[in-house]
């Protein structure tokens, strides 16, 4: 995927630029470098492009764009996330989080402004297909705004009583499934096929970061983990235990590669996910966690 | 002005209503209600709208859609300004402020999702005539974000040195000026010429904002006075005085009145920004502040 990440971070670089300028403030443009620049796995703008990809990608500036515009968003409510009010995180991607090293304010404004950037580097990438811009800007807008999106998924953390799939789906699967409907967007498919995929890989993906707080070394995974119990935040792994966890989780990635359309790309995406699943839940955990619960 | 505020009110409603649905995390959306719904003279969305009209207002879904987004991307705005990080504020338009209301976390989420569905309702207003969307959105965007918009005019406040001017037009300039030529784009025409307009209101305003904040009693603006002072924010009447900037306020506001381009609904939009400045700096504080530093 080595010409995927070169792609993502061509778009994320000119994204980001076109913020800075002579004049600027300039502790914000440092924040908001930190925040896009500080590593991350950029899962889901690959997935963006993989599946513009696999419909033919015609119009690649704009699938870029797209793929620009997702993960600046993720990294916004990483930053607005690890926040004291939030998860008080010190550390993310193995690195100081953005409040820690700029401060409280500057955290909030990086987040603010990699909103309105995401949303203004997806219309630039839309100059010429401007009548695809309405309708993968409306994809996004989904996968992060009200009611169902990532903001509604932390929103959930301040509610009462959270239904676990309800929270989950918002939190992280509304954002890969916005990924694969833009992904084809963007190439002018029909993004319906397509959002299947992206909500079985959303969910796999959130189990496996839930087994990953509650199994993994902070060292391994570069942020710190037990923080779901630590925060008494939701999660599967608790609600399981982990041997059960990852054995869902297996079955979720299963479902994931199923849910691929058939089109010249599926072998390739199948791949992805191989490669991710492994990534994230490495089969030495499943023998690992299976021998601490017998 | 009384037929653009009721479209302005028609719009938000219908771009906040389209963030809630059965299913939706509800402290949220109460939040999102209070931040948009508890007063404010819609000055920006007024602006867009009677600009749009004087060019013609050939898309009027288009212009109250981009009227909304100024407005909705300015409720987030200060939603985030009065948090405990930044101002700390207590009240806002005569009521608690959102995180005072609903706490820290749901007001940082709310200015969160504001601003994701100001973008969206632009981005559904557009339907019609989506080769406009792209450019009204990268005006808008400006607007608000970096490097000159009022994400950046906030970031100044963490800067050790701040140039005033630039402070100001990052800080309220800049979304003024992206109202004018939003409501020129919305109606098909050139945004150029509308730019020197919304400049000379923005920095009026700003003046405005700061004299209410040194003159002002808190009980007839609706929020705590002499925050500047106490925030050690710049501010003009602290740099000039009250009666220096009152006639400074003058000044602009004769100035902004000469900016208007020729054009049909050249009368009306004068008679705003009579009206507009009346209610801002009543004339009869300049005798009142003349009285007291004689």
């Amino acid at each position: 995927m080595e010409h995927l990440l070169r792609r993502i971070q061509a778009a994320l670089d000119s994204a980001v630029a076109a913020g800075e300028a002579q004049g600027c403030p300039p502790a914000l443009a440092l924040a908001i470098r930190h925040a896009v620049f500080s590593g991350g796995a950029r899962i889901r703008p690959q997935l963006c492009l993989a599946v513009a990809l696999a419909c033919g990608d015609d119009r690649p500036e704009l699938a870029d764009g797209a793929a620009a515009a997702i993960e600046l968003l993720h990294c916004a409510s990483l930053v607005h996330d690890d926040l004291p009010a939030f998860d008080d995180a010190a550390t993310r991607r193995g690195a100081p989080t953005v409040h820690r090293l700029h401060g409280e304010r500057l955290a909030i404004l990086a987040g603010d402004a990699l909103i309105v950037c995401a949303f203004q580097s997806l219309a630039r990438a839309a100059v010429r297909a401007p009548e695809r811009l309405a309708p993968i800007l409306e994809t996004i807008g989904r996968g992060v705004g009200m009611p169902f999106g990532i903001v509604a998924g932390q929103a959930w953390e301040c509610e009462p009583q959270v239904d676990l799939a309800d929270y989950q789906r918002a939190k992280t699967g509304s954002l890969f499934a916005a990924a694969t409907m833009a992904g084809a967007q963007a190439a002018g498919s029909d993004p319906a096929p397509w959002r299947a995929f992206g909500d079985w890989l959303g969910e796999a993906y959130q189990v496996a970061d839930d087994i990953r707080d509650a199994a993994a070394d902070a060292e391994m995974i570069g942020k710190p983990t037990g923080r779901d119990v630590a925060l008494g935040r939701p999660s599967m792994a608790r609600e399981l235990g982990v041997p059960e966890a990852i054995r869902r989780f297996d079955r979720l990635v299963a479902g994931t590669a199923a849910a691929i359309p058939s089109c010249r790309g599926a072998a390739q995406l199948r791949a992805l996910v191989t490669t991710e699943s492994e990534r994230l839940v490495p089969k030495t955990w499943a023998r690992r966690s299976d021998r601490i619960a017998a």
